[in-house]
């Protein structure tokens, strides 16, 4: 961690009464941070503030998150910026304080240290065992309840797999344990709805309105792993890989890279990391 | 918050890094405090191992937990003790970092501010329309990703209100926002499962115990909101409130109280406090 505010203040600690801490009420956003600016800073935000309409969380003034992420992405020049908003210090119980003072925190960290091979030549992926409970009135939007994810991510050591993909209980793909999905499956890109459970990714909304631009039909359906084996092509996304190709699920290789390298022109044009 | 200790020391603080606040990657526990003693110490720690063992978090000495406890209770004499357990501090991302420094958290209270006549003459509970998902690798144990019991206890305002009955995503009744729920219907005592979603309670453990040596049957399945409409008694537990006896539900009076009371002599044997 190179640089970390609370409530704008230049902070290591957040108090232990925090309701982020006792249970998680809270949200956050990833952003990309290129040449000293956070990525696709606008949509981020937005959706931060579907979320804390959802909890019912009082939003921050838009001026003050978008003017420390600019200032953090500043001094980070290259980086990672995770903003986290709480529902602040209360007393014991579940019920939310009728007027929370939310907490606001700002962190910055280095790049992510990827294998460069990975932007460049695609990933391993797995299955996970872990499932994703259902949740129509959590799903979408970024809470800090991630031990699914956790988890799932916890159930491989192998350096050479990068992402794990996650089921619902009923065995339908939702997304991997950090990055949405999308499959190539004929004419389609096919990739799944998150309003069960899974996350709305701002990269995957990029991906997927490039793609209707580039002529291509999208569609939000459940997708079973046995059409992952079928697929033509598998991709993953979020703010901070943007687009990987998956070149090995459970180890069946996919050569196929043409739809991604239609989306290339689109993608980069938008802001979002993405190598030829 | 009158005491508070991270790792053994007075804090009033966590690191910003740690996975508690990030993810909600962590257990806690809550105990009542009485004349200066934990009450039903050891089954609150084996729950507690039970979920360090489920999340692959490396339980710290019982004996480090029962000193701190033991102290923390000793000087608040009457109130409520809160044990959280997180995976530590660590760098982004949701892989479990593989030697993780544990923080231990033990936090003491006043005793909750009900109003008496809860305890003596029962409570009034509602349905909520939050629903719980369902996930086997999380359900029974008392982890930190608490968001759907936040949004369920924010469903109402009214003082007179106590508790609210929480479904699965099948309508199926799972136990309140913070208790586990009893019914009676005809000659058995009914209690939801755990093994999807819920915790399993302490008290509810030892309300089940108590049941069965009193000769009640004594059984673990679904329960459907029609059905505690029928119910000639319904009981709310949890370590604080000992066992409620719920005299109205989405405004149908219950006024049968027989089988609570059969249990009481048991229960207050074993530390769980009720009263007559």
């Amino acid at each position: 961690m190179k640089v970390a505010l609370v409530n704008g203040e230049p902070a290591r600690s957040i108090a232990l009464d925090d309701r982020g801490l006792h249970y998680g009420d809270g949200l956050f956003e990833t952003l990309a941070v290129r040449s000293g600016a956070p990525v696709l800073l606008a949509p981020h935000l937005q959706r931060l503030e579907r979320g804390c309409r959802a909890l019912r969380l009082p939003a921050p003034e838009r001026e003050v998150c978008e003017r420390e992420l600019r200032a953090t992405a500043a001094s980070l020049r290259e980086g990672v910026l995770k903003l986290m908003l709480t529902r602040g210090s209360a007393g014991r119980g579940y019920r939310p304080p009728p007027n929370p003072q939310v907490t606001r925190i700002v962190l910055g960290y280095d790049p992510p240290a990827h294998p460069p091979q990975w932007r460049s030549h695609g990933i391993r992926a797995r299955l996970c065992s872990t499932r994703l409970g259902r949740n129509p009135a959590l799903a979408g939007i970024k809470h800090l309840n991630r031990l699914e994810q956790v988890l799932a991510r916890a159930e491989w050591d192998d350096p050479k797999i990068a992402e794990g993909l996650m089921m619902d209980e009923d065995g339908r793909v939702v997304c991997a344990t950090s990055a949405n999905v999308f499959a190539v499956l004929g004419r389609e890109l096919v990739t799944p709805p998150v309003a069960e459970c899974g996350v709305a990714g701002v990269v995957r909304g990029v991906v997927m309105e490039v793609a209707r631009e580039t002529g291509l039909s999208v569609v939000e359906r459940a997708l079973l792993p046995s059409e992952l084996a079928d697929a033509d092509e598998i991709m993953l996304s979020n703010s901070l890989i943007g687009v990987w190709r998956v070149r090995e699920l459970e180890g069946r290789e996919l050569s196929a890279d043409n739809v991604r390298r239609r989306l290339l022109p689109g993608l980069a044009a938008r802001g979002v990391s993405v190598e030829a």
